[in-house]
């Protein structure tokens, strides 16, 4: 029997708690050695039923073990850029929750890391490894749509996350949209050159006059490089529930993917004919996604193959983020380069 | 029996034609006494056909008969203006195929002769009649999905039309827009503050070349001033067909509404499960919503009621229509009163 | 100008009104000179208005006018084998509603009449007209499913009518179910051989116990010639509405019909996703079927060309009807053949 | 740490396999100690893989051995009812896919058996853990379609099986049917009293001149204790592929479940709009229903809850399955009674 790849877990959030029961079920090849948190007593007795051997306040446990091969690291984003650059030093391949950082800089320097250590790297863009989203993927790459012309993403969540979160959170664009803006790279296949972002706070408006710059609603238009239009819109509240969607229209035709549902039961009564709301939010929608992303990532280590969605991925959607920022504040379109010459 | 309502009809395009068959068909009050068309002798068959007793070169036939109480403008664009005026004059009520005019100042001289006649006029913004459009009108109306947030308009034509009516037609955001513009105030109930337009030759490339301005894609984002986020979203060509669809973010919910089919035929095979394209073109898709559109008109004159879409909301979709070709030439957001100002 | 092809309606009830209008605003090669009905005075100011000349309670000022060449038969059941026999001894084309009676002798008498005359004679079953159910035929005849093997027919009813209707109505199976029965051997395009009815009266029970035989819910299975399997199901209410709906199972696919709804519209709320119900009964859900049954109608007599359902189709769906009633009461499946040679 | 329930599995062919792994997976409260296959040397890797510690050809290992107490039986059917009554006497609980034997006397020795010794028994039903299937019947139970009239219940294979197994599988009612069966008995919460079964070889007639009464397209209406009108459509070959639905009306409105798919994604060209085709076959439409009926069998003993699906569903399946094998072969329905009497 092959020897088992020894991973770390550095963060044992609702995030941290998924990978560590994901890869436990669905990668035979990895063996979980040490968890890392720092409400240790807290995931005790969760980790041993687990079977999991050491479990740790400190994360130097994990870098400093020589045995272990792999850290996940799902941690605090705060965190994500010195725990990249020590494990990248020690030699460990890396899988970490995204964003990297919401500054560019510290992201360079994490990326200048991972490139000298020469270790694999996989930033946590879930939505890539979903069934619908990769699906779309393929229809274009398989040209059913023909050359694209138009790329339109809806994203909207079921409903605001509390305050103390949204202060912390570096605001709509690089909390929410910064997905979407993967995503629309990932079906582009080009980069963004220009951004216009119209925004507003309409589901919360006291919240706008409290924070700064905050915004619950917004429509962002993007220009690529290979003449690509991109819009997407965002909600912080759909009372309906994780509104997930893309539309992609070329010159032969268009692709669209509809919502996932709990169930496909329809109930019809004077009322109407009533369908399942969309799977209420991330966890659930993005259930199969979150498995698969762990799994590519293991199959890269295992087989030496290129990881699909890397280090630059992060920085690219962060410099989107950043921009689509300063086109809201100042009511005007951003060029990608006029904004990165300010840096 | 009470006295027929007396019509004339100036041009007998294809929506002359079917004016004058709708009326013919569900207005048992109207009787067409006189059609005008400047190739009187090629509609001769088809309007003895429908028992009409007159048929001319000369509009003013129409203008000068004093039996005549209504006019149908069904002519081109650019006599539109002209038209209304001399008819307002003649004392006949109106309806009038839209745009009244591409020129603003023209728009205005129009209104203004309508204003001082006192005469019913309608403008052709048929889509405001139609089944599904008038159904999200009226659910926001009774309030089933809250304060609106968001509104999304998706119109796509299955294909171009011919590169000489691409030259004189004003333009992707005056010939195609307009109508979204007027369903965006339709839906928002407000008025449109600011525009910004993300647009490209993305369908005809080589006709980017050659024609000025030229955008068969386009995306336009609004802003409102309720507050309400618009986006629309243009294509000139969608290989499946007609795409009209509309979605609203409210509060508390939201509605869409998907295109009509000619059938609900589904079609299961190893190749997938087919639904039927929408229908393919205007005069399919908004069939019912030309009948309705001239039944509220001739009702709003048999009962003397105010008339639903008027000379004012033609201005108002020109004034959007030549902000959005401003900001995308330009690579900014438009203000609709600097805009104004600029006039 | 051609001469107009002169109509007489007789039965001025729901289904002469929609005749009477339909051939008005479609077919301008007819002219309605006369409409008899036992209650004359009642649909006098609707006939006026419609400029229709002769008004009668005599329905033999039809038959016995030789200027008139169609009869469209809407009276009640217990007249149409006889207006039939005296129409087509008068030579004219006759348009009747179904069925032609309940009774087989009278039936094949009026057949003979029909054949004897050598006159158009065309039955109304309109869901043939259907567009979705055409569809559904000419995919078939396409070969788009293959070889066919189940048919599968829904039909649902709002609500009951009343139950003076149900006491003289013949019972659910040649009422309603003979639509369906139409239906099957449209698509099967072979005659059934053998049928087996499970039927009860479930949606009022207190009726099954005062009327003999009474059903309002049944599932029927069909044997056809040609080796099709059939089944249809029937329910006198259905509270979503009017429910109708087909599905065909070949060796190389399936195609199924949905409902039409008045609108696309989708309203999503925390309480799911809702559409529109189905139209809510015949007269919304087949208007356009009843159109073009009669525009399919006149162009046969005028350019003499074959029509497509005829008295033999009225024929075979009573025969369906009663051996279905039989199986229904004595719990067995019944030949077509047995059955008939009862009679 | 609680101790484990140690359990063996008899016979590791397709679906042993994946009960296996699914244990493995979500039961983290069970331990597989020992598999036995009469190919013990095939599994032998994979088990070993999954830190199995015995691999035998001996089912008596797991029978005899006093540590295990769940026996999970996923061998050939002629061998059920014989595991069942061994394993019952040495006290283990057990899980026994379906059915429990095609022989109503070795059903009852079995029954008998289970009865005796007070073990915890679960039939394999598994369609009644899939969330479709579970949804109709919640929404049932919460009386939202109010009392049911009717259940309509498709189920259509992708393609037919070898000739070799439909030789020795019972025919299309004990092999496909039966499921349906116990659903309409699951949904309808009553008990099936006649059958009526049309059925016949279309779509491999030649196999149906060779074996004697092979149906492989069948329509079998239902009638049960409480009234409810039942009716199921079968065919082993659906070029679209599994097609698993279900359709209940009641006195207040429907509920109907479609079939699940892979994805969302729709494509529209010139050609329509394709959505995907169902998942293809059982092991991938049922894969969550798998899952959830070991994760609530093993619930039910360390909970020592009652069990949904128990010996008797098997009896009373195979009663009706062998009720429509002889209606479909006697052209006539069967009560149950009657057929039960003859036993």
């Amino acid at each position: 029997m092959k020897k088992k790849i020894k991973t770390g877990i550095i963060g044992a959030g609702r995030i941290g708690v998924m990978h560590t029961e994901n890869i436990k079920r669905f990668i035979p090849e990895a063996e979980i050695k040490t968890i890392a948190d720092i409400y240790a007593d807290k995931i005790k007795d969760w980790a041993i039923g687990l079977d999991i051997e050491n479990i740790t306040k400190d994360y130097r446990d994990i870098i400093n073990d020589p045995e272990i091969e792999v850290v996940i690291i799902c941690s605090s984003t705060d965190t994500h850029a010195q725990f990249i650059i020590e494990a990248s030093k020690a030699g460990k391949h890396i899988f970490c929750e995204k964003p990297i950082d919401l500054n560019i800089d510290k992201i360079k320097e994490a990326i200048k890391a991972i490139n000298e250590a020469g270790i694999k790297f996989q930033l946590g863009f879930n939505r890539r490894f979903d069934h619908n989203f990769r699906k779309v993927h393929n229809l274009i790459k398989e040209d059913r749509v023909g050359k694209v012309h138009l790329i339109k993403i809806t994203s909207w969540d079921p409903e605001p996350p509390p305050l103390k979160y949204l202060k912390v959170c570096g605001g709509i664009f690089l909390d929410m949209t910064i997905h979407d803006f993967d995503m629309a790279r990932f079906l582009s296949g080009s980069e963004v050159t220009e951004v216009s972002a119209n925004a507003a706070a309409l589901v919360d408006p006291d919240i706008g006059k409290v924070l700064q710059d905050y915004y619950d609603t917004a429509v962002i238009s993007l220009k690529f490089k290979n003449g690509v239009i991109g819009v997407i819109d965002n909600c912080r509240k759909a009372s309906h529930g994780y509104d997930q969607r893309v539309e992609v229209l070329g010159s032969e035709g268009s692709v669209a993917i509809l919502n996932d549902t709990p169930t496909t039961a329809v109930v019809s009564t004077k009322k109407g004919v009533l369908y399942e709301n969309p799977l209420y939010f991330f966890s659930d929608r993005y259930a199969g996604a979150y498995i698969e992303e762990i799994k590519q990532f293991y199959n890269a280590i295992i087989n030496n193959e290129e990881i699909s969605v890397g280090a630059i991925d992060g920085l690219k959607s962060v410099e989107i983020g950043l921009a689509a920022q300063k086109s809201a504040k100042e009511g005007r379109a951003i060029k990608i380069t006029e904004f990165s010459r300010e840096l």
